[in-house]
């Protein structure tokens, strides 16, 4: 096997090894099928089997009550910006912005209604999320929506806000599957295949079937909900190889034992990077407020560009990968996701512990 | 390696096998990366290499000039339907209805302006293209759309038509890159990835530059195609695997000899089974008239749908797979893209052959 290295990567990220190693043994053929995964038809058992499959573990990974569909779309989370706002935006929604992700989500949205910031961090430059007596309802809306973890910044709800009645949409791109949901609080969650799930080319979304009767009418086809569900994603052809992926990293999730599991190792892997960074007297200075740090990137800073540039080049020359700061906010983000290994986050604490002693 | 059988269905499709091979080998891990193709950034340079490659790739194959997009987006033929009509329709269009796709197209233009009929063969049952003549615009229209391959219905286009300085819109999604084309002629070709060009996953478009002033503006980001022009595709994460597949199937067709060598290919395989057909004395009926013929899709009928599964299951036992028509007109199809060897339509010319001669 060619040497693997460390891969910080935000998304496209880090997969389980074994999922790898199957899709690598299915590549030319499925055993019993004489087809590669990449040339069965969408409309084959086989393939009606493998999206079965994908969605029995995602329910049972995520105690999906029966009135949820599990859908899988394309376009990511960005078309799902505008996908939601086309179908339930009728008046006003009130939005969370939570950091650059979710303002993303707010510029869509303004093209069919109004959108009411029920709370914004823009001002403190994102480091935190709003706590549930921050998030109170004072007018009726269409939905709320929050963005669960925002990938840039590195900030996340700790646990799931609370709107009553009123229909909760969540982007939960970057945290999905990183521990286990009060799914009954959601009406939709959505989530782009590439950090946490699988590889890219597929959207996750999870709709409680009671929003489909408050979608608009006049859709055009592959932009309704009611396309997806009435036809189990199959209307047309679906981004298969994708689909496949997902499934067998949800299968590597039950065997680990599941999101509680999962929530654990990764409460774990966060708060070594973060016990550096706080025992650092400053030298690593962490972007998130300490009770908003999400489990999934860790954001921090070093003294100055010259020294973070440093920092990053060094570590790739360990085999230590991806660790430069998206671009619009620069930096240093160790993404460390579901499939990323503790051993990784080790070698990234030894070369950060190494990093300080030697500048 | 597991045994193959030939895989005669119409997309996802036969792949070459040696793109498949290097796909399986770059699994786990691709040659001095230390990562999956799977799992690397689509920020990163070893993607942009694989993007700008195989852009490079269908460039020299369409000998597409400098003033057209390569652009790769998500959700297929379907998606385009209407991204076009939201892109390009302000009053009226004028569409060639020749078959399921060409009526699907239609239905989603109309929601956003006038869907003049140019040419139906509805009523003769989609048998076979309009010709140039047939095709005389009467009124200013925002631009002409056809569909160059029925891949449901088995007609083609055998040349391309002519529209002059009206824009033509064309859906090629199967049967782009099985012939020479001459591109000049259309502003705008669009095809699925999962039929000829790779698996499925993304939607290749071709834009020719001067359409973009065209366009309407407050389109959503996700919808409008400066949005992908402007980005390179990168405006949030690409199909990457699918992407790196289209470069790797794009350099395969160039080492074969190109388009050319392709079409020649191409009409050798499909004379093969029209021939059989043609000599049948009616036992075969192919459904397209002789003049409108689809090298990609070749589409008969037996005297009735007993005979018609018991081909299909004969087939089927021998390991040809995918004969099955479409579930909306039924019959038999074969579909036989760039990548499907000519050994297999040997195979299922032998079976035809034994098939009558048994029943």
């Amino acid at each position: 096997m060619t040497e693997r290295i460390f891969n910080f990567s935000a998304g496209p990220a880090v997969l389980p090894e074994p999922v790898l190693a199957q899709a690598q043994r299915d590549l030319m053929a499925l055993p019993g099928v004489g087809m590669s995964v990449l040339e069965i038809s969408h409309r084959s058992k086989t393939f009606e089997a493998i999206l079965a499959d994908a969605k029995q573990s995602l329910k049972q990974l995520l105690k999906l009550p029966d009135n949820y569909h599990i859908l899988f779309l394309q376009g990511g989370a960005s078309l799902q910006f505008s996908m939601l706002a086309l179908n339930f935006l009728h008046q006003n929604a009130a939005y969370v912005q939570s950091g650059s992700w979710a303002s993303k989500a707010m510029s869509e949205a303004k093209r069919e209604g109004q959108v009411d910031v029920l709370w914004s961090g823009k001002s403190d430059k994102y480091v935190r999320m709003p706590a549930q007596a921050e998030l109170a309802l004072h007018s009726a809306v269409d939905y709320v929506h929050i963005t669960s973890n925002e990938t840039i910044e590195g900030i996340a709800f700790q646990s799931d806000p609370d709107f009553g009645d009123v229909p909760l949409f969540c982007d939960a791109s970057s945290d999905i599957l990183s521990r286990p949901l009060e799914i009954e609080k959601y009406a939709m969650i959505y989530a782009g295949t590439q950090k946490n799930i699988g590889p890219a080319g597929a959207t996750l979304v999870l709709l409680r079937d009671d929003q489909l009767s408050r979608a608009k009418s006049g859709l055009h086809t592959m932009l309704d909900y009611r396309t997806f569900t009435e036809s189990d994603s199959l209307y047309n052809t679906p981004p298969v190889f994708t689909i496949y992926c997902v499934g067998l990293v949800a299968r590597w999730l039950l065997e680990q034992g599941g999101l509680e599991s999962m929530y654990q190792r990764n409460r774990a892997k966060a708060a070594k990077l973060y016990d550096v960074i706080d025992a650092s007297s400053g030298f690593y200075s962490g972007h998130a407020a300490a009770d908003s740090r999400s489990l999934m990137n860790v954001t921090f800073r070093l003294a100055n560009e010259e020294l973070e540039s440093r920092f990053v080049k060094e570590a790739q020359a360990l085999g230590l990968d991806g660790l430069k700061g998206h671009r619009s906010v620069g930096g240093i983000r160790a993404s460390i996701y579901n499939a990323f290994p503790e051993a990784g986050v080790d070698a990234l604490v030894s070369f950060m512990k190494d990093f300080q002693s030697r500048v």
